[in-house]
């Protein structure tokens, strides 16, 4: 019993037979349907196909995040919604809260064959990628969005970090901003670092140094993040702008200038990467690097599904930059 | 093979092994390791206690959610998390897109003992109750909170719904309000009936007649949900004031009014059910009834892990109200 005797009984070739079998764009409905009947009715299985049939058992798909309270995220679920939906496959969401001991409990547990595939954007504290070797040991395909490790061969789906963040601190410049800052989620991810260069690199072309008291550090908690940046509001060397690289910590911003009396924009300008859909209900309406949150879910989920369809599928060579848009509102003109 | 020969053989009362099976707090950990190590090696099964571990083998907890895109599930979740955790397990979240069928798929894949427990708000379009009976069928424990269903036994956390909205009503006639609207996210959820109804009793104290037109229910549909908000605020019997049932339809009549020159608070007052940590950020900043997210959340989750605790708890009798919090700002005054 071989995939010859699959195409002969059925009328078509082999490679027509093959292409069914790995759910190929090239084969109608009507034929793959027709292959899979009989190669189920025979109980054919070769490697190829018994992995795949291996890989799509539990019918579930993980969303790995680090937070749900943040528009990005929850856009970017039903980006890969969409995609699951159509496949059949359910979406199971596991947050980390920015741990990355929760992360590595919540990958190991997948070994056992839980869930067929995992999207996930790493939390601010992942520095190690033992966790997720050992999922890719198992051949559990995974696929990075937005917040991605880099020195390991893990499909990735990201947006222009350097050049967003380059063009608006150049916005901000233009504006008058003289003293720059820069609020990062943290110093390990690398589209955080990323985007950090791409700030740097404007100010540099523009014969500016950067000042290392213009840069803070969230951390996971938001007490100490508050602290910090009220800390750098409140300094003698204020900025009078600000380029925030995550949501929470713009609105924290806007807060904390509501209590210490700063305006925006008239004495801080800020802009920040950020989906919030109601960025421009603020008082004032703030300017956002908008990252195409759903986009990025849905080109990440259609990457995933490429890989449980087909076994040839080279996952790990993928890498994919969705560009962000830039929306100027009142926060820095 | 009973509870007295495993007591005579380990030297325990039949009461102390009982209360171990049970994982009463009475008993140290040292006695329920010895009490589950023989009554595993003897194969001794009670029916309790089968149910028990039964309850306990996958180590997890669903959420299921209608989606994550809101203030008060994003808040909730982390209040789950927060005893979840405390009691090694995993949290994992299911979206239903506020669609009955997903939210029936879901819940029979469950049944397959994929998780020990369910917390769940159900979607709007539920109607029927038929999945939630075949899940409790199969003793895996049921915790409803916020969007309950009141037609079937099972425990529920909820706010002070018909009583919050009544005093906000009252709050917006005492702001001079005299045409006063209703946003619903549904008239299947019995929470926005409880709202609607609130809303109904302080006009009619007041001697105010309900007008069916100033009544919008939202669907699934956001265009949708849009079209007939907008419709409402153009009429030329339009509301001068406009309690919100959710947090999406709020952001949207600030959308709205900002498009069609509508002035809030002068031309409508708005009062919204909503946790929104922003909402005093919003131009103007938005009256809010907040629901204690968090606290709803570690609540439901604590009814759940008594019941997987201790097989004698009445879980479907369990109801418990968290009252909201009303937030006077701007966008009411």
């Amino acid at each position: 019993m071989n995939i010859k005797t699959l195409a002969g009984q059925l009328g078509f070739s082999v490679s027509t037979v093959s292409k069914a079998l790995n759910d190929s764009h090239e084969i109608s409905t009507e034929t793959k349907r027709k292959v899979l009947e009989l190669a189920k009715q025979l109980n054919y299985t070769p490697n190829a196909y018994a992995g795949s049939l291996r890989n799509k058992k539990s019918n579930n798909i993980a969303v790995v995040l680090p937070e749900v309270a943040d528009s990005f995220f929850s856009q970017a679920i039903n980006g890969i919604e969409s995609v699951a939906q159509e496949k059949g496959y359910h979406v199971i969401v596991y947050l980390t809260h920015e741990k990355q001991r929760k992360e590595q409990t919540i990958l190991d547990d997948f070994r056992s064959g839980r869930v067929d595939g995992v999207l996930m954007s790493v939390s601010c504290e992942t520095t190690s990628t033992d966790h997720i070797r050992r999922l890719c040991d198992k051949k559990i395909p995974v696929v990075f969005f937005d917040r991605v490790i880099e020195d390991i061969a893990v499909a990735r789906v990201v947006t222009n970090d350097f050049e967003a963040a380059r063009k608006a601190t150049i916005e901000l410049m233009a504006k008058g901003c003289r003293q720059l800052a820069f609020v990062a989620l943290s110093d390990k991810v690398a589209i955080m670092n990323h985007r950090l260069e791409g700030f740097k690199k404007a100010l540099q072309d523009k014969g500016l140094l950067f000042d290392d008291r213009m840069l803070v550090n969230c951390t996971s908690s938001e007490a100490q993040t508050q602290k910090a940046l009220k800390h750098l509001l409140t300094s003698a060397s204020r900025p009078d702008g600000v380029l925030v690289s995550a949501e929470k910590p713009a609105t924290d911003i806007y807060s904390i200038c509501n209590e210490i009396g700063l305006n925006i924009p008239a004495d801080l300008k800020v802009i920040a990467f950020s989906s919030m859909q109601i960025a421009a209900l603020l008082h004032p309406p703030l300017s956002t690097i908008t990252q195409p949150a759903f986009e990025m879910g849905k080109t990440a989920a259609s990457l995933l599904f490429k890989a449980l369809e087909k076994s040839n599928f080279k996952l790990e060579r993928e890498f994919v930059v969705v560009p962000s848009l830039f929306f100027e509102r009142a926060s820095s003109k």
